[in-house]
């Protein structure tokens, strides 16, 4: 039975294991540094679909259904998936559980989709409401383009400030209990407020999204009496370059030194110098295939033992911008632990 | 701590109250059968706002307020908020959640959104996770009508078969306990599997819906061995007339009976005689509404003393119709009780 930490954080009472991951990219991230992580690298951008939506949707079932078939349970065995993507109506994530008949909660918090996933599978399961669960979720840069920006085809400049839709996907099974003794385990859980600090400039969501990082770990080390240096690795995702320098600044005004153990996923997919990404890497995917990726690894080798996880996402539509609106963002943080 | 009954089903095991619940609805709605049952009845579209999303946004906010001011407790009491809607990136959730400062959970169900969160917000609260949540839900008949179908100034005929957008918004607090000692409570949860017969016509998402309401009805059934006879009410939220026809049908083959208990918020909304809306009422706030105005005033008046509420979505978006894919269903179900 979970805890309550503080006014915004669960602290869990039972062992959540995460018991395995699964990571599914594209050619570009494929290109990237954490390249050798992923699970899956696909050839091209449809992997034998007819749209680039449906390639989306295909990229979320296959990462669950591997991330499924590592953890050694079956589907049916699974009670509840947790999924969400960036498309109009969460289609990658409908689609995906249609093929998974897993009962099937869809949510939306942009590029902080897979935490909140990850968050409420933990809480559930904490609770009782279930025994195993996945959280899902994906991203792609076509589909995104196309949807919130210009046809591909165009070929529209990009600012400065910019970020590049990662294509990705990633899954994780979490259960209860700690059969295998070896976690890593769910620890706490910060649910994250709306935080709009009015920035207009679509183009620059990685400063948008900063302050609910911010509000959001403050409320975590508030929370949880824990300060920066309690985790190896802090890590955001994805306020990419620009985002991360605005909540370094941020949290030093707080007192807080960020300066040693922090990163953010947007900054880890590509290379800066080879690859044309302006301020680094965005989207669902991002966070969700680091996460499943090499975060997860790293736990499972003990080259990292306590980490903090902090999904961010931009809660704009292009129709909130067309009508003058600001991007409001979100902050979730996870707690995971390899020692109890 | 929760209790999972068979495959789908979580069984609270504390009194998880429903302690308020707000209701706003539109024009055509306040000219409704259930109109004396709605909190707040809107002069016109806009409510003083100069978009109907930015509107859309306000009713949520509105109605969060209206159920929190109710309940005797303030913003700051609530520990989470659950809250979706039909728009692209939900924003009229991200945009309401933005003032009202509370933790916040996005969701996409559809039009079973409000059903998801207060399945959510329960399953979390008798966890520990939360003492006490909010769930809230909105539809805006001119938000949706202009991003799924076609500008209101074009003017398109619409099929038999269609229903028509319910502008309206639902909130409702849970809360962990019974001070009051007179529920309503939630006592059982069943999650939804996404299902899909095939259905490719975008106007009859009743049709498309209801072979997902059968198999959580089926599920529940299965799970918690009830029957319908059971509860006083069983009301599926929204397949309108022509969903509800295929779904007493279905159940009948697998020997249920459905005729005497049954009826759909779809159904219930409008005047069919004196109202043009073909099918009956759809959106996210067709069944908060409802539920929060016409359902939880009769619990609580003793009229109804035991119901079953299953919240029905089409996980659809025009590109996924465009590029020729069917209509996915899914129905979470939500049992109600004023005896524990």
């Amino acid at each position: 039975m979970a805890v309550r930490l503080g006014n915004q954080t669960i602290k869990t009472e039972k062992p959540i294991t995460i018991s395995s991951t699964a990571s599914i990219v594209g050619t570009k991230e494929s290109e990237g540094p954490l390249s050798p992580y992923f699970d899956v690298h696909m050839e091209d951008a449809e992997w034998g679909e007819d749209s680039w939506e449906k390639c989306e949707s295909k990229m979320q079932r296959e990462a669950a259904k591997l991330a499924v078939q590592k953890s050694g349970y079956t589907s049916d065995d699974i009670d509840i998936i947790f999924a969400g993507d960036l498309l109009n109506q969460c289609i990658s994530s409908g689609f995906s559980a249609r093929e998974l008949r897993i009962p099937f909660y869809g949510l939306y918090g942009a590029c902080s989709t897979m935490i909140e996933g990850i968050s409420l599978a933990a809480a559930i399961i904490d609770g009782g409401g279930a025994d195993k669960a996945l959280a899902v979720a994906s991203s792609h840069f076509c589909t995104a383009e196309r949807q919130y920006r210009n046809p591909l085809e165009y070929g529209g400049q990009r600012t400065p400030t910019a970020q590049w839709t990662v294509t990705g996907a990633g899954a994780a099974v979490l259960k209860c209990g700690m059969e295998s003794g070896d976690g890593p385990y769910i620890t706490h859980i910060t649910t994250g407020k709306v935080v709009d600090f009015g920035i207009t400039d679509t183009n620059n969501m990685g400063g948008a999204m900063a302050p609910a990082a911010c509000d959001t770990l403050l409320a975590h080390f508030a929370d949880t009496g824990r300060k920066p240096e309690d985790y190896d690795l802090i890590l955001t995702g994805d306020l990419g370059k620009v985002g991360r320098e605005v909540l370094i600044n941020l949290l030093e005004t707080e007192d807080y030194d960020m300066r040693n153990n922090y990163n953010d996923t947007g900054c880890m997919m590509f290379d800066f110098d080879k690859q044309d990404v302006h301020a680094g890497g965005s989207g669902c995917g991002c966070v969700a295939a680091t996460f499943c990726g090499y975060v997860y690894k790293m736990l499972k080798e003990r080259k990292l033992n306590r980490v903090l996880i902090v999904g961010t996402g931009a809660l704009l539509s292009p129709t909130s911008s067309f009508q003058g609106e600001s991007v409001p963002g979100i902050a979730h943080a996870i707690a995971i632990s390899n020692e109890l």
